[in-house]
């Protein structure tokens, strides 16, 4: 099923907008899971059988787990996600980009070797460095647009014709890279008015959103600014604030907890 | 040792700007490698030892592991250029870009994990998903600039305040995030014009020069662009026209011829 068929799908039964971002960092992990073998995929499987019910996707962000040699408990963790709650799209967050035949390699990484549902790119490159990940026609391809950080001000707002790049950006995504209609973009919480420019321009294309929480970005805000027609169009998604909002052996619990929070918060504004 | 000093060392001591790309494909390796139990690791190894007096640098291409789960054979291959050419930097291709936390688990893949001298990096996101990589202050950054591809073209060239977005990129690495003179730029060989507008730019900042070869890049053409006043300045990169020179069991002997032509016809120009 094309993958933005399966997120609509997907919000339509859960009720939810919420992304939990799966950013497993061994050095927050509560002391019990300090002897597993596996811990990081202790850690995601705890958080997953706890809020499963509560989100619309999983982002596991695979530098997380590249940078302490993890790649197994990465593919443990999507194969448990797929096997277990097989309605839960699963978004790599890899933000990778690279010429034709290295961006090829790249695909076969997001999409074969882990099975992932979608994967974050970065445009920089342009047409022919996201063309790979584009043929998988039942594959999402997320690319950044406007992020959540502050830098993202160096170059995204500059202007080109009037315009900030990221509008540039946006505009040839929607208008010549969405021929089988799976591109979403990513759009910062932490930028509601560039957000409502952005709707604007591409319809219902959806918007995985980084930046509540930590980064400050307001629920209210953002759901004026992005929530399509249906009420659906966002993937709001929070990391840090959940996977760590408890640190002793009840932190799934916790996790739960916050997760409900949030999704609730996120529903009154719809 | 900070890596632009080690790269001029190497320039000087090998006398080439020769940068060999190792994009390991299986599907084009000679047969009697086939049945290795780690094929890549011996093919990159017999390339490795066939033109290491010849090279530059060497500049293994992350996706092409990452795409058959052979992280532990680009380990292998970064660790045996280490211990037996000390001399010679390696260079990570692997584009990474992302925010402030995420930055720092992708540096320590590609610096810690990997141990690679230097890696690339995509700009797109902003100072702040450069720092932590930055802050490796002896260890190269090499950010891309202006691409070799066609769709580079897409967003690198549009006009900020009359000038393409890629001269905005360059100056500002240039200026504001070269505090720790560990920076290079990924200038596309295809493009001498722009590189030689960009050497104006950023003075002596080494430029990472993919495109010859298969995608018709000119060697004199980019000597006389991108050259330095000391006659240095350029890693010039050759993948697939050196790795796969030939197919039968001398593949490492044609390699090794290949890239002795390619050096010699660089040298020419200085």
């Amino acid at each position: 099923m094309n993958f933005i068929n399966q997120l609509k799908q997907r919000w339509e039964n859960s009720n939810s907008l919420l992304c939990v971002g799966l950013d497993p960092d061994l050095s927050r992990f509560p002391d019990i899971l300090k002897r597993s073998p596996k811990p990081i995929f202790e850690f995601n499987k705890a958080i997953i059988d706890a809020t499963h019910d509560l989100v619309c996707a999983y982002k596991p962000q695979i530098a997380y787990f590249a940078a302490v040699s993890a790649e197994d408990q990465l593919q443990a963790t999507i194969d448990y996600i797929h096997q277990n709650y097989p309605d839960i799209p699963v978004i790599l967050d890899a933000k990778r980009g690279d010429i034709g035949s290295t961006a090829a390699m790249y695909a076969l990484e997001s999409f074969e070797r882990y099975a992932a549902d979608a994967v974050t790119l970065n445009p920089y490159m342009g047409y022919d460095s996201a063309q790979p990940f584009l043929s998988y026609a039942d594959k999402g391809c997320v690319f950044l647009c406007r992020t959540s950080n502050a830098g993202a001000a160096d170059y995204q707002d500059l202007l080109v014709d009037g315009k900030p790049l990221y509008m540039r950006v946006a505009r040839r995504i929607s208008e010549q890279w969405n021929g089988n209609h799976n591109c979403l973009l990513v759009v910062g919480a932490t930028w509601p008015e560039q957000m409502a420019d952005l709707r604007v321009v591409v319809g219902d294309m959806p918007f995985l959103v980084p930046g509540i929480g930590a980064q400050g970005g307001d629920v209210g805000a953002i759901m004026q600014a992005g929530l399509t027609s249906n009420k659906q169009g966002l993937l709001i998604n929070s990391s840090r604030g959940i996977l760590y909002a408890g640190g002793g052996s009840d932190f799934a619990e916790q996790s739960r907890k916050q997760a409900l929070l949030l999704r609730d918060e996120i529903n009154q504004f719809r």
